[in-house]
Formats: structure tokens, C-alpha cells, sequence
């Protein structure tokens, strides 16, 4: 293991965290009438954490630098990099708010709790957007900007993650599906390096999240907004500006714009690198990507018709009741399940009083997720086509044992390594669902708002990196009311669902820190 | 598919139910005190199933051998004949009860609906011992001890066909762990044939139930009791003759001798098999049976200390409630472990009321079961363990790809379609539970008396055929009040349960039917 070069790195990451925080502040100060004296103590937060960053990152690289060894990243080091920089990344991102509650806020802002404040920064990395804020406007802009940018960031890191480092390291870059999720499908052919993909990669989202500020801008948010909201959808987040979540602007047309990008962003980001490279109908061909579509579609039509089937008004997260129109019906139906199919958890709808079905359904795609390679959480889809293909074959075999028939995804043949690897993935998420559920029912065991479903629901949307739940976690609902060592916990599972659970879990195995 | 031969060995089967029930007839009389002609006319149900029992048991016969096709049972035709017997047999098996409701018991009874007397039966016959009535004591002993017999006969019925049966047919008997469970580890010498095997198996069941009415009547039970708490506790079935369960002889004694026979029906049959043979040793080397027994333990003081933590007094199924010294805390945390991870469903206690660390520990052990090859059900220690082995070879694959390390099971490596067959079944039986947790949720989405606890324990203890659940399907509670269809769904789970899933599910792949 070569501690020194992830300390080396793990710094220099922080450092641009910092360099992010200064901006915030270049540009708080230029957008704002304030004097740069008075600038300066208003936002003496945002200065104060930079510098502190500016600090540990120099530190860090010092102490990495001490020994000069090889530049070579191995598989463990970046599995190590990518664990260690979203947890030592949510206590950093934790501090302006931290700081701000403590100079400006009052004494019941729920920011003066530390703890409250990691929860937010880590459900924001995490792409979460899980909030523990009952008011959100309360918040003054550079903080609001910088919880959207903390997803936005995350989800970059993760498409890096899993598309240009983890697949090109170890198994050669060719291996399917294994624990990093699908590597680029596009890859057959040329064989590009590590540092000209993720190149590519980040140009990519950086290219989507203008677009979309300008769709945004121009279907009538302001532009500030429209950044922070650009930022949450890209990254399947679900941090919005206002406490009525996306929901508040009650435009048709923002909604239609946030379910086309955020569909876009739940789609392998590898599939977008082969598209650029020329092959556009790799996108359509993909397997995956075809059964995302239809899942989306499916879970959409169901619904909306039992949201029309059952009559009852159609609450919208600002308070507004509708009667459960085609129209309305539609809208909120499939805004909801692509938001929380993909793990976004914007609102729209206050579907927390939708019929049994309709929450059934909503929560089920929460477990999947979106496609491999995506900002999007879950289970995957891909993973979860590759368990069910083997529970058929597992049928067939109790009659015919001898009957070998190859598994087939699309045109690919998936050998037991991957078949294997998909069903323990889907089988260790759910154990480490339960195990949340179960062990946030024992931590808030004296607090009657933790039913069950609250629980359960909580523990999945954390695991799912989803946000909202149901009940007392639902779309109206925050997460201040949890105890800390249940916000903790939480925490925990964000970080281990946003990193493919294996690659947090690993950190806990001897055998990944002997040197052989 | 060699349809022919199902139906006639089918009918033989039925013809044995007749032969019992004739025996039952002939048993109440010689016990009672009338004459014959009142004991035809107070028993007149018994000899009515019994009729029409033969007569549909001679006509599968004869349809049977309509056309003289081999002897030679394939693996198919042992697969369906299983599910078949088992839901033939619970619709036969609920004659008695309907046909004694219509003759002698009032408008209200639960048995004057067919719905009820199929559920009470499937549970008998799967071994669940989940019940609809709500005074056990109302029934007249014929039917007391037809009840009891049913679970007897369904746990005999299971071990033929995972320990001789499955085991032999289409991968050569030598395969472990396969869909059918582990077959007996001492087969690796001599390969004794189905016949013999079988044979073997049910004078063992037969002497164990013989050593045990002993034990329980020396105990303090009336002889009656004896014999049908024999039957229900060695198919880990749970069905009593009083409405408290076994918990009404308030008997230290008589709990320990159940908790000592239900482990040994718990416990794989091939292994008795093994140690008949002079190899005794083979049962305590067994791997699975140490991690059965050290999952018994380990639960058991886990429940223990809880209890005996939580200061609340402890309430006997009679309604008796002692302050939780160490050895009420031992005898009902002990016992109320054993007779859950089994399946068993035998209660000393309410422990809907316990705390919830308790709760949870038994609702796991539940899910884990009990070993292969033995009357208990549950996904299986042996799988639970190969699933955990699996899960950790996963973690070290995300760090090293290339490392492939032998899982071992004591001295036997498990090979990938092993480890498939493993983990598919616990995540099979896993969304099995889902998927009856929520229908049920449905089916009641207008019963309060329904919570999410209920549901979800109501499903898994139908999949893993245990009895008692949590909330309203706890071990004071009956299964009346549920709707119809919900009870119907029970019955199927119950049997996709009691035939590991796979035995019943292939009824519904196309591919099981066809003829090559």
C-alpha cells in the first residue's frame, strides 16, 4: 500500500476545495455591494475554512512528499483515495457551515451541532440531499452554493471513480461489471489512459451542467438557482435552495427540464465517452441503458394510474392540492420516479400520502438505482438484470442440474466471476439495509416518530443515496429529529452506498493493508 | 415429464391418508365410550374424508396406469410429485375440519369456512403450525391429534425427499448443497439406494417420536398430549393441543425436553444416517451443525441478557408474568430461540412484548433456520454461511481481482455453481419475503390490525414455515382475522417455503414441462 502517494493526493484534493471556497468568496464579494472589509466579516466562515483546508492539504502533501516513492496508483490506493477523501471530505465540507452557525446564526440553528453539520455536508458529497434544515431560506447564498456544489463535486468524483480509475486498474479495464460497476462499454477499441478519460469526463459534465443552467435560467429560475439546481440535478443530488424543494418554482416546464437531465445523469457517463468519440448508437444499444428506459417507463405508468385510480387530491410539496388530473397526475407521477428511482430525491409532490402501490413501487426503484457509471446510487440496474437472469437460471436448474445455458446481457456471455459479483452486491445492499434499518429502530427506540417504515425507508434512502423516504422522513420531512448517533449512522451508510459498498468495506479488512 | 407415474404414486400417497384416518376412527373408538353406531354417527367426518380420500387416491391410481409407462422416477417428476403432495394433501387434509364444522360446530366457528380449514391444514402438512383458531380446545381430540399428524406426516414427507429422494436423482447424490439442501455427508462411501435410505429415515423419525411421547408422558402430559406434541415438536410443526400452547403445563421439565428434541429435528437427517452406519463421530464434525448450534448459543444469550436487562417481567403464554430472574430469563429466551430459528413456533411466552434487541435476534434466527436435511426450514445454516463466505471473498475481489483463494466449508471447497446456488437461494427467499410482506400490506391495506410488523413477520413466518410472528400474528394471536386472499398467499408462501422455493416455482417455467 502506498500510504504516501493517497496522503499526496488526498491533499491535493482538499486544496482545490479550498481554492473552491476562495472562489465563493471572489465571487460573494463581486456579486454583493458589500465593502471587501465588511465582505470579510460577513462571510469570515467561508475565509476561516479555507485557510484551515489550505492548511491540512499543505500538511498533507508534505507528509506524502517526505518519501519519494512511485506514482503508479494501484487498485488499493484508489479505493483508499476515494473512501478516505468522502469521509475526510464531509468533515472539511462540514466546517463553513459549522462556522457560520456559530458567528451569525442563532442558538437553536440546528448547524450549531456538529454533528448536523457533517450529516449535511455528507449528504451533499454523497449525493444524498438529505437535509437536517425545517428552513432552508434561512441559509445566506455562498452556503447555499456550497451545499449544491458539494454534490456536484461528489458526483463528479464518483463518475472518475467508477468510470476512468477503478476499471483501469487491476482487471485491465476490460472487465465488466465487476465491484467499480460497468467500466466505459466504449472502450473496446482504443485504450485511452486514465488521466485522458477522466479529461474527458469532467469537460463532459461541466458541458451538461452549462446547458442546463441555461434551460434552467431561461424557463424562469434566477440564474442562482439555476447554478445550484444545475449542480443538484447533475449530481442526482436533491439539495434545492428553497424548503419546498424544486417544487417551489410550480412550473411544468423546470419539471419537464430536471426529469430529461437528471434521466441524463443516471445514464453511464463511459456510454457518453463512446458516443464522443463517434459511436452514437452505443448509447441506444446498451443493454443496460435500454432497461433503465424501460424501468423508468413501467414504474412511471403504474403511478400515475394508481394516482388517478385513487381519486384523492394531489398535495404538491408548497401545500397546493390538486385533483388527480391526466395532466397533474402524469407530472408529479413521473417527476417522482425518476427523481427517486435515480436517488435525487427532488420533490415535487408530497407522495408520502400516495396510495400503498404507488409508494411500493417508488421504493422498489430506490433499491435499484440508475445505471452503472452514473451519478445515480442504488443497487444498479445492470446488477439487478444479471440477479434476476440468475435466479431464472437457478430455477431451471433444480430440474435440469446438468444443463449449463450461458447468461446472456444483450451480446455479452456473463461468466460466475460476474454473476457472482452482481448477486452479492444486490444481496450485500440489502443485508446492509436491514442491518440500517434495524439499527437505527434500536438507536431512536425511545422516539415514537421512528415507526418502521420511517426506519426502513430512512436507512434505504441513505444506503440508495436517495434522500426523501416516507413518513418522517418523507418529502416534507428533515432529519434533525434523528439522534446524533443515528445521523451518524446514517452518515456511514451514504458514504458506503455512494462507494459501491465494497470499497468502504474494505477499509475494515487486514488483508487490505498487509503491504503483498 | 413422466405425468403417469406422479399421479400414481400421487394416489398411493392420498391412499395412506385415508389409511390414517380410517386409524383415527378406529383408534376413537376403541378409546371412547360409545357404541359403534354412535362413534360412526359422532365421527362421521373422519370416515367420510376417508372415502372420498380413496376413492380420488384409486382414481389417480388407475389414471396412472392407464398407460404402462417405466418406473424410473427422474428429477422432475420427484419435484413435482413433492409440490403436488403437498398442495393436493392440504386440500384433502382440510376435509375433516370442514366437514366436522358443518356437522357439529356452530355458525361462527372459523371452520365453517373452506378458506380456513385449507390454511389450518397447509400449515399442519408444511409444518408452520400457524393456526386460525382462537380456542384450540373447542376441537374434538380426533381432530386435535389429525392436526398434529398432519405436521408429522409433512416433516417426514420433507426428509425423504431432501435427504433420499432429491439427492440421488440427476446429479448422482454426490453433490452438496444443492437446490434440494445438502444431501447426507455420509454417502461418500457406500451409495445406498433411495428405497433403503428412505427406509431408513422414516423408522428413525418413527423411533424418535416413540423415545419422545415417552419423555413428554413420564413429563406430566396426558398420554394424548404426548403423542400429538411428539408430532408437532420432530416436524418442528408447533401446532398444540391447548390454546397457550406448550406453555400451558407450565413445566420446566417438559420445556427442556422440548427444546432438546426440537435441535435434534432441526438437525440433518443424513447425518443420523451417517452415524447409523457406526460413524458418530460424523454428527459433531459436522461444520454445519457447530455454526447450527453455535447460532443457538449465541442467540440464546444475546435473548437471555436482553431480557434479563430490560427489568420487564416476563408473561407466560398463560398469562402468568415472573420478574426476569436468570432462570425464567434462560428457560424462555432458550426456549423461545430454539423453537423460532427452527421453525418450530412452540411458545412459552409472549414474546411480542420483549425488548426489541430480543425481537430482532429472533426474527433473523428465523430466516436462518435450521440445517438442510432436517425438518426445519429457513434459508439454512449451510447457506447462510456459504452467502457470508461469498460476501467476504467479494470484499477482498474489489482489491485485489486476481487473487482467487478456495472457500472452504471445513474440508470441503465450494465451487462457483455451488456458491451460486448459495446466495441465489438466500436472496431468493429474501424477495420472496418482500414480495408476501407487501402483498399482504395490500391485501389489508384497509385493516388497521395490518402494521408493516405484522405483514413483514406474517410473510416470513409463512416462508420459513415457523408459526408465530410479531404485533398481530404474535404467539397470543390467531390468524382468523386475515381476509381470505391473504390467507390463500400464506398457503402458497407456506409451501414455497416448505419445498425450498425452487421445488414450487418450477411449476411455473415452461421449460420444467416440456418433454426433452
Amino acid at each position: 500500500m502506498n500510504l504516501h502517494l493517497v496522503l499526496r493526493q488526498l491533499g491535493s484534493l482538499i486544496l482545490v476545495l479550498s481554492a473552491t471556497l476562495i472562489a465563493i468568496f471572489v465571487g460573494a464579494f463581486l456579486l454583493g455591494e458589500e465593502s471587501i472589509g465588511e465582505s470579510i466579516r460577513t462571510h469570515r466562515y467561508i475565509l476561516e475554512t479555507a485557510g484551515l483546508s489550505t492548511l491540512i492539504g499543505v500538511v498533507f502533501i508534505l507528509i506524502g512528499k517526505q518519501k519519494q516513492t512511485s506514482d503508479s496508483m494501484g487498485r488499493r490506493e484508489a479505493l483508499l483515495l476515494g473512501s478516505s477523501s468522502y469521509l475526510v471530505g464531509g468533515l472539511i465540507a462540514a466546517l463553513p457551515f459549522w462556522l457560520w452557525a456559530k458567528e451569525s446564526a442563532g442558538e437553536n440553528h440546528p448547524f450549531q451541532s456538529g454533528v448536523n453539520c457533517v450529516f449535511e455536508a455528507t449528504s451533499g458529497l454523497t449525493t444524498t440531499g438529505a437535509t437536517i434544515l425545517a428552513d432552508i431560506s434561512l441559509l445566506p447564498d455562498p452556503l447555499l452554493f456550497w451545499r449544491a456544489l458539494l454534490q456536484w463535486l461528489g458526483g463528479l468524483g464518483i463518475i472518475v471513480l467508477f468510470v476512468a480509475v477503478l476499471p483501469m486498474l487491476g482487471s485491465g479495464g476490460r472487465k465488466l461489471f465487476r465491484v467499480e460497476g460497468a467500466s466505459a462499454p466504449g472502450q473496446s477499441g482504443v485504450k485511452p489512459s486514465i488521466k485522458e478519460t477522466a479529461r474527458v469526463l469532467w469537460i463532459l459534465y461541466v458541458c451538461l451542467t452549462a446547458i442546463l443552467v441555461l434551460c434552467y435560467g431561461f424557463a424562469g429560475m434566477s440564474w442562482f438557482d439555476a447554478v445550484c439546481h444545475s449542480f443538484s440535478t447533475l449530481a442526482t443530488g436533491g439539495f434545492s435552495t428553497h424548503t419546498s424543494s424544486i417544487g417551489s418554482f410550480n412550473s411544468h416546464l423546470i419539471d419537464i427540464i430536471a426529469i430529461i437531465f437528471i434521466v441524463i445523469a443516471a445514464t453511464n457517463f463511459g456510454l457518453y465517452f463512446a458516443a464522443l468519440q463517434g459511436r452514437l448508437r452505443t448509447i441506444w444499444e446498451d443493454p443496460e441503458f435500454r432497461c433503465y428506459i424501460a424501468l423508468l417507463v413501467i414504474g412511471s405508468i403504474i403511478v400515475t394510474v394508481s394516482l388517478m385510480g385513487s381519486g384523492q387530491p394531489l398535495v404538491t410539496t408548497t401545500g397546493v392540492a390538486t385533483p388527480p388530473t391526466a395532466g397533474e397526475a402524469i407530472t408529479q407521477g413521473v417527476f417522482t420516479v425518476v427523481s427517486q428511482q435515480t436517488g435525487t430525491g427532488f420533490c415535487v409532490s408530497n407522495f408520502d400520502q400516495w396510495p400503498f402501490v404507488a409508494k411500493a413501487v417508488i421504493v422498489f426503484l430506490m433499491f435499484v438505482g440508475g445505471c452503472s457509471g452514473s451519478t445515480a446510487c442504488g443497487v444498479k440496474v445492470i446488477r439487478i438484470w444479471i440477479a434476476i437472469k440468475v435466479l431464472l437460471d437457478q430455477l431451471e436448474r433444480a430440474f435440469r442440474p446438468h444443463v449449463v445455458r450461458p447468461l446472456k446481457i444483450g451480446k455479452s456471455s456473463i461468466d460466475d466471476v460476474v454473476k457472482l459479483a452482481a448477486i452479492s452486491y444486490v444481496l450485500g445492499l440489502f443485508i446492509i439495509f436491514t442491518f440500517g434499518a434495524l439499527a437505527l429502530m434500536i438507536l431512536e427506540s425511545g422516539n415514537p416518530s421512528c415507526d418502521i417504515t420511517t426506519a426502513a425507508t430512512a436507512s434505504l434512502s441513505s444506503v440508495c443515496t436517495v434522500g426523501p423516504g416516507l413518513a418522517k422522513v418523507g418529502a416534507l420531512e428533515n432529519f434533525n429529529w434523528f439522534s446524533d448517533a443515528s445521523k451518524i449512522l446514517m452518515c456511514i451508510l451514504m458514504t458506503i452506498g455512494r462507494l459501491e459498498i465494497f470499497a468502504v468495506l474494505v477499509l475494515f479488512s487486514p488483508r487490505f493493508w498487509r503491504s503483498t
